[in-house]
């Protein structure tokens, strides 16, 4: 069976370069099945478009083929890649950094380089700006199909040739977990931390229970407080603030019904720290 | 037959949620076909969901599922419930006042409470924030695949059980029409009402003859003057207000290639009241 | 086999207008599969939905049916037609200007009126805003499935009588190539021209050379500069401006990770004049 192909990247919807990428697969089997990951990811941010992946492909079929477009270096010797994932599917992409959140949570099972001379719609030899359509769109239509194999993408490479961004892993210290804001829950403001449920966990803060939060940002501490931590928003009052485990079961911080990031203007990246431990207990003597 | 699935959420597109809601309808059957209706509803706002379904689903086939995740309540005890329309449609929901327009203007036939504890994605138990994608894309995904049958999803409840947000029904007061106004036609600032054409058509007004519009917030008059009932935009002039029956047979108000709602600064809503009456002729002594 | 149905509308997808045109051609034939070129024309700009197709439908497959609504004449006199182009697409749309481009580059084979009493879906009759749902989505939908055959949509009528906006050719003028802005890369901000690389190659520029680049809007000079003529952005510095040839073999203006519109507030249209020759060498004496 054909399998689902998956397109990401930061052109958005408003011009026809998404619906090129669209037709260019459909002309290589009209029989295809695509869908979108999103097409909003800010321009030339791949860690955004990391993140996505790893946020996503897990909740799609084994062998679904995706396509991550975010590529500022196009026309660049940076090279174009194919991974094979832990969990069996395919992600075509440049190789800027792209894989650097599947590689870390899920793991490469087999890279190749994808030779862009072979893998390439015929007639676009004159076109250096659009890999997207005529190289990347092209190749996961064509490995989506069935009419190309993993194997014939190209050579392997090892998965430690694989291009990654910088990026930190949580720890605990003690009472406290540290780890930064990856990624927000763009419409609802909320705050992603890389810090995993499990490592939060281990702190024995049940349910209902306060935590107190800290958010640095360079050397500035931007927010501390003490909140809820929460099964979901509907545990505390409109307007409060809440931690709870977010849908791929990481820490997560919200304003129930508000933005917490646009509240205190919060970022994401690895310079956006935050520290998670049990609330003190305050005592008026 | 396989049934259409079709989503409508407030979650954007920016980032991964309706990927994963996509990926898991496509886990449980990879020949679905998965549609959108809008993913742009305001956050929270029920309201504008309930209309958004009254004013498609009678253009999708018989049969059709509508998955439909406004949930500011997920997580609280909130009920989730699968509605079968008049129209032999099945809307899977938050009992949230999501399906208020469809029980007013359409009927339900058959509601059922959906039991989450039998009725959800496998593994996702410790996530409480995501029902979109671990409840209701799930249970919509099987419905539409044929491998839940609609009166597997849980008990009959009533539908008079079902949540319904505060509305008011139009009304005709001697030479007056009376209704509220309930959606805007987002890109073109057009107010739509929920006074139908067979209600208006009672005040014995023919095409090119004028109307008078009164506009009321509160206590506030905002707006008042006559224009024309015109057939469509292009009967009136550009930049000139008209009155006409929008594609839903409800009456409207636009400016021709210009914003209504803009213009006057216009919102939706119970309280924003609307009357329309034969224009008074105008007699100089 | 099905062909594929393709939407451009300026709806946004912010409400259900689109979706109900989705649900009117899965009423038609449910096996169809239906695609998006953009919804996010900006209202009424005929241009741009003409720009856009003749950017994206040479990547889709033959036979494709697309159907393109920027429609601020519903309800006039204005025609409904339906285009078989060159490249044996299908376009269905109002005649306002929406195929000038697809004309001018490349040519109708043979252009018929859409009678919308035939054409139309049964139950429509009241609606007179909606002729993308009524008319246009549920005849490219029937076209699509081969329930309608291209003859039987309406008499031919000559290419001839097809309403086109005003336009220009780019030309040569000794050592200067001329032309207009057509539209923007959205996201990214770049000029695309109307100078095709063809006529630009004859000034005998290598990549790497410098050319000097004027933009003109009415009797104002809004820019001038020299920058280099390279193949992709990565062959110059970040923030660098670099004229390049774009994917659909054009001539267009960028800044590396920046917005060359943004930066100088640049504009589309036949008003905006834009000239490139081999930049003068600069000499110090």
């Amino acid at each position: 069976m054909k399998k689902a192909l998956v397109y990401q990247t930061d052109f958005g919807s408003s011009d026809g370069a998404v619906s090129a990428m669209y037709g260019v697969a459909l002309k290589v089997d009209p029989e295809l099945k695509i869908y979108d990951l999103t097409h909003d990811i800010p321009q030339y941010n791949i860690w955004e478009a990391s993140y996505r992946l790893v946020q996503t492909v897990r909740y799609w079929p084994e062998g679904t083929v995706f396509v991550s477009v975010v590529d500022p270096g196009v026309g660049s010797s940076r090279r174009s890649i194919a991974a094979l994932t832990e969990g069996e599917q395919i992600i075509v992409t440049p190789d800027n950094g792209t894989l650097t959140h599947i590689k870390l949570l899920f793991g490469i099972k087999e890279l190749r380089l994808l030779d862009e001379s072979r893998n390439r719609l015929s007639g676009s030899e004159l076109s250096y700006t659009f890999h997207g359509r005529d190289v990347y769109a092209y190749t996961g239509a064509r490995l989506a199909s069935g009419q190309l194999s993993f194997r014939e993408v190209g050579e392997i490479v090892p998965p430690e040739s694989l291009v990654c961004l910088p990026h930190l892993n949580a720890i605990r210290e003690g009472d406290i977990v540290l780890g930064n804001i990856d990624a927000l829950d763009v419409r609802f403001g909320s705050l992603w931390t890389n810090i995993p449920y499990s490592l939060f966990s281990g702190l024995g803060v049940d349910y209902g229970k306060r935590v107190e939060l800290s958010i640095r940002n360079e050397t500035r501490e931007v927010y501390r407080n003490t909140m809820v931590y929460a099964r979901s928003f509907a545990d505390v009052s409109l307007g409060e603030p809440l931690v709870y485990v977010n849908s791929i079961l990481n820490m997560a911080v919200a304003i129930n019904q508000g933005s917490f990031a646009r509240a205190y203007d919060i970022g994401t990246g690895i310079s956006w720290k935050l520290s998670l431990r049990r609330a003190p207990r305050i005592v008026y003597e």
